[in-house]
């Protein structure tokens, strides 16, 4: 059963939206993938269709009611459906690409997107939500970042990008940013190629790529080396140590 | 002048897409902010248009060229032109809420979107683009990742969000993930209402709310409470020493 992905929102017409387009907007068309839209406001109250309330306590902005949302939640995803159900939200875990792959490759995600001031805690903890943010910067609402973590997934879905994504030296997956990319011409505005990707010695390239890399990742993101699991440098020192 | 966004990309189709949506899409037509999107495939070289070529020293995918990525921008950006002109990369800065209100404040941004493997990097160079990044996963390109910083940007355009958007309270605006929100019912699936919120004591909900806010950066994000720049705490601190 392919990917599938169901989204709780007030802004159905949002989606596809930029996913229907390029090879993601083929993918579903193959039906590689699937996405349904469910309209929390079905689920309002009254004949207005109220979904939003003030908060609690006072304050600016308005709530998303917590009976609301889970009525909308419960029509839409059976209690048996084992996909994880995510809240796109600032406060929630930062995405990151090892989480992103473990979810390509499962049965989909249901995601709830937030609007408004905020959700009602309630229906996070009695709906067993997982908060999830796409990093630390406000939307407008969670619409953009379901987008966003569903391209991060979609395209790793097999027969998706073809051989386009070739996944293994991309940013992320070994732990360091990417090394620097080139191509035709041969010199441009007076800059030319580094010399070891003219020597044609794939030995020399592969080590100058590495050394790139981890000299990018020192220089921009230093919190990042600090989070490499089992890499090769490691694994090199535990050798040298005679195990 | 309005806050002015201007686009290189290989799907122009992708724009507006979920920000001609919503309060966004409605700030589109009022003019409050404005977006222009440029082919960079009409800079493409022979018959056929080609923008990107094989990786130098060899390899999985294909890379944008230098010239033609820099004769498309050359052709949309005016050499006068004062806004900063991003290449949206997972390599580039971690995109930041602080960042997000510059800009917004600012004459709008020129942002490149990468495809394939890369872009090469000379023309990162030659052309100045800053490269900046929504986040530790990697997207199809660089599209989805400016929809995402412009919805951030839009948003507090004065004008776009109306009273929505207080901003003070918001996560990240104070250093400090946000607070629970809750609204109507009182009572939900067995779950009250904190007591706090209940007392009409104006200076008790807020020391509760601040107090949940610390805890739940501590609990889920502690890295950010290390950056916290000049904070309340901080103060406090200092004048106990006798500053």
């Amino acid at each position: 059963m392919p990917f599938r992905a169901s989204i709780l929102t007030l802004y159905p017409e949002m989606f596809p939206g930029p996913l229907g387009v390029s090879l993601a907007g083929e993918g579903l068309r193959k039906e590689l993938w699937s996405l349904d839209t469910h309209q929390i406001r079905d689920h309002g109250i009254g004949r207005h269709r109220n979904v939003d309330d003030n908060p609690a306590g006072g304050g600016a902005g308005m709530v998303l009611r917590c009976d609301v949302l889970a009525a909308a939640i419960d029509a839409a995803v059976r209690a048996d459906d084992a996909r994880p159900r995510l809240l796109m939200s600032p406060r929630g875990r930062p995405l990151q690409q090892r989480q992103v792959r473990e979810w390509a490759e499962g049965p989909g995600l249901v995601i709830v997107c937030g609007r408004f001031e905020g959700v009602d805690e309630r229906v996070i903890e009695g709906r067993n939500l997982l908060e999830v943010s796409i990093g630390d910067y406000i939307l407008s609402g969670g619409e953009m970042a379901a987008l966003t973590l569903l391209d991060a997934c979609v395209r790793l879905i097999p027969g998706v990008m073809g051989k386009v994504a070739s996944g293994e030296d991309e940013s992320f997956e070994n732990g360091l940013l990417e090394y620097p990319h080139y191509t035709r011409p041969r010199e441009w505005e007076g800059r030319g190629l580094p010399e070891a990707l003219l020597s044609g010695d794939h030995a020399r390239i592969a080590k100058w790529r590495r050394e790139q890399a981890e000299q990018i990742t020192r220089e921009r993101r230093p919190d990042l080396l600090s989070l490499l699991p089992s890499g090769e440098k490691v694994s090199a020192k535990q050798t040298d140590e005679g195990r």
